[in-house]
């Protein structure tokens, strides 16, 4: 049975290779190449996926090898040249070689004992992201996710500034303050956390969805005046939907007036630090208490890649210890400042830092830095077309890769009055297009409306690393749009 | 560049096997088998792993091959049989394969859209679970890790009894209950979660390291009359040195009868269930409220992979719903209702139910209760040796697949007083016996202090699926810690 498994793992390649898993070029315009989209009930038909009767059931390798092609099947191909649907697509294939060697190694990032190479690896990463981010003397650690990330900084933040917290719980009062535009995790947080989404105060946004800071100082004094208890103020530097920079400068300027942690969410915007031509737009990180980066955003980074930055040593220790003695043992044989895994809010932790360490050891910063500047232009190129075409218009001029914009179809685009039915109809189009583009399966941007702009629907195309877009990729999100809107009929209700 | 790259990804399989990393059985024993121990600093000599200064340099593929050599060269082989150091071991690798296809299909398990049959997957996986422990109409979620998994049972139990605290944040006197024994994700959990660590209450443990039941009684009691808010009780099924299992019966007794929530933390010893001779350790999990279960432990599922339970539909998703609309649109042309991110606390959240998902269709139930049955009838006999062999002794009959014992050197089997002294060296002996098998590279076990029971180190030996244990390998351990020990010598300071 041992050499049946193993042969089965070795195919693995081959299953995904068949299924077109790794096509970046060829075929993926093809229809259902990106996606073969089925509704739940239609999927349950063609695989069984229910595991309650099957006690006794056991499959050979033939059976498991078919389920395997039929999930491939059924599955988006991510890495298909035409996915622009969420702030993470495509993949860096050596990234992925540090992902599969980094399972097959199956451990956790506790203890040196236990990861001995992978966490001077996590070391050498997180040394790297604090020397590009500004935070040289700082420390940091990998986590599942941006929203984890996000969390230990608010845990920080408040044991810093109330150390008696982690033994006695929040006092009451805390407040915190973050953008309008910001990432959801901020209000999970603020409940995760015990701290109330009430009492995480959501600042007003400027034309560009930018944090209005002027707003900030204000709703900051006033909950002083309130006898609240202000604690950290979230910066966010690629805002989920506009991918809105918050000005880090100005923000820290009213940080350090109110002695407040700033913590920078550049999960998705962080990636423009290793372009010369764009970190402006991280202008200040250096200033922030700490930092969250997401690499598996626009990189290509195989999922989960998270790097979370404090700008000193010493505080995630401090604030996240158990000294679980059965672990992190004092009376060890090698020198124990390795054992990290005490900073965490995990225990076992899943080892994310080598993916991306083999990525920069392929590519070099300047490598990286290329790929990101042919998202960044080819960004450009995409704004570029739509102002070029009629019909489209972008909401606003993007500071980042993901692009915001709304079509108005053929039969509409004479009409003058833009009342509440043309709102209406342009909200309903992003539906019937985004429907349409599953159905056909070779292309999938998302779509959402933003109630702090008080929009409906309009488009939300992401350009990410991997596979680089291309000027013809770029084209051929435009024309779908324009082709499948054709169909559409809007029918008042 | 991109055919170089798939085909480097191509040989990830021959590196891995070619550095020993499936290597289950022939050599296992050999030294340097399992770790080829370095210290850091001289690890740091071995392996370039600083990134700081190559931002010109980029690696050829020959470079980057030889990289990942030396990185799998000095990891450690936890799919060694000789690997009992932690709780986790061994490896499936039909879920590995899955692994790998879920890291390649690189997506987050938020939208249906997204990950379509992944989404159907991780339901299956769910019911099945629910359906084991007895919470047949509940729900779940797979979260990042056990304390993940354990802090969203916190969550919900404070949901439940204080639904203003979403909103408003924690009220003030919020105490909750654990055992001294339970895991330090529970000490975590209270401070991240700003309830505050002292107000953790630690319940005793009984001689077998069980919750002490009356304990339990009467320390809510007490903290009622002080008028403080008790809203959990987290009992353990499997502790984390000993394996002990709590009782669940009498435990969901107390609950009842005080109204708490009953989380149940079986990430360890969840597993017995699938074995009909063993499952009766967890008699009581259908009175649950919450149940975590890691099957990344004991069964050799790729890490990671902890199932969160519930027993009732709606509150995963009530309690942590942020309702962000650019993702969890409800006028999406699917049933919106397959879109489970919004019961998660992570927002992009790697999807881990495949490779379980893959291993139950290829092992079913019964598959998996034969491994399980051999851990731990080779822990029984691993313990059979021990009461016949001169110096070793057991510190508890085990209830799981955890041995904790200790061993008195030859030297000192003949001396009768167990004096402070003696203690001392059978203390410093687990570290010595460590240090060695670490250099010589084909045994890792680990050792424990557990002031619970006030005891200095003893060995932790830990027995798991994959590989299975045999006769041979449970005794290769006693063998190897008997010829360590001759060469200890014990000095005064």
């Amino acid at each position: 049975m041992e050499d049946s498994s193993l042969n089965f793992l070795r195919k693995t390649f081959e299953l995904l290779n068949d299924g077109g898993v790794f096509d970046t070029k060829e075929q993926c315009d093809a229809e259902k190449s990106l996606v073969d989209f089925r509704h739940p009930h239609e999927l349950k038909q063609l695989i069984l996926f229910s595991l309650t009767d099957n006690i006794d059931t056991q499959h050979d390798d033939d059976e498991i090898e078919k389920l395997c092609r039929d999930v491939i099947k059924f599955s988006v191909k991510t890495n298909n040249r035409n996915c622009h649907n969420q702030l993470f697509g495509g993949l860096d294939f050596y990234g992925l070689a540090g992902e599969w060697m980094t399972s097959a190694l199956n451990t956790g990032a506790y203890t040196f004992e236990m990861a001995p190479a992978f966490t001077l690896i996590e070391e050498a990463v997180i040394q790297k992201s604090l020397q590009l981010f500004g935070l040289d003397d700082g420390d940091g650690i990998l986590c599942p996710g941006g929203s984890s990330a996000i969390m230990y900084g608010i845990n920080l933040a408040r044991y810093a500034k109330f150390p008696s917290s982690k033994l006695e719980g929040n006092p009451q009062g805390l407040v915190m303050f973050t953008s309008e535009d910001a990432h959801y995790s901020m209000i999970k947080g603020a409940s995760f956390l015990g701290i109330g989404m009430q009492n995480l105060i959501a600042i007003k946004t400027n034309e560009f969805g930018q944090m209005n800071v002027d707003d900030l100082d204000m709703k900051i004094n006033d909950a002083i005046k309130r006898n609240l208890k202000p604690f950290l103020v979230n910066a966010t530097c690629g805002t989920t939907v506009l991918g809105a920079f918050d000005d880090l400068n100005k923000i820290a300027d009213v940080c350090k007036k109110y002695n407040l942690w700033l913590h920078v969410d550049a999960c998705l915007g962080g990636s423009a630090i290793l372009s010369r031509k764009r970190r402006h737009l991280l202008s200040g990180s250096d200033r922030a208490n700490s930092i969250s980066w997401n690499p598996h955003k626009t990189m290509g980074v195989p999922l989960q890649c998270s790097i979370f930055m404090v700008y000193r040593k010493g505080i995630l220790h401090e604030c996240n210890s158990s000294s679980a003695n059965y672990l992190f043992q004092q009376d060890k044989f090698y020198e124990t400042a390795y054992d990290t895994g005490d900073k965490s809010l995990s225990c076992g932790r899943k080892v994310d830092a080598f993916k991306f360490w083999l990525m920069f050891k392929k590519h070099g910063e300047r490598g990286f830095e290329k790929l990101i500047d042919n998202a960044f232009d080819m960004s450009l190129y995409f704004v570029d077309q739509i102002k070029n075409r009629d019909g489209f218009e972008v909401i606003f001029q993007p500071q980042y890769t993901n692009i915001c914009f709304f079509y108005i179809p053929k039969f509409m685009q004479k009409k003058q009055e833009r009342d509440e039915k043309f709102w209406e109809c342009i909200s309903k189009l992003a539906v019937y297009v985004k429907e349409r583009m599953m159905k056909n399966g070779n292309l999938m941007i998302g779509y959402s409306p933003l109630s702090s702009k008080n929009l409906g629907n309009f488009f939300r195309m992401v350009v990410t690393c991997q596979p680089p877009a291309t000027r013809e990729s770029m084209d051929f999100v435009l024309e779908q749009i324009e082709k499948i809107a054709e169909d559409f009929e809007f029918y008042d209700k």
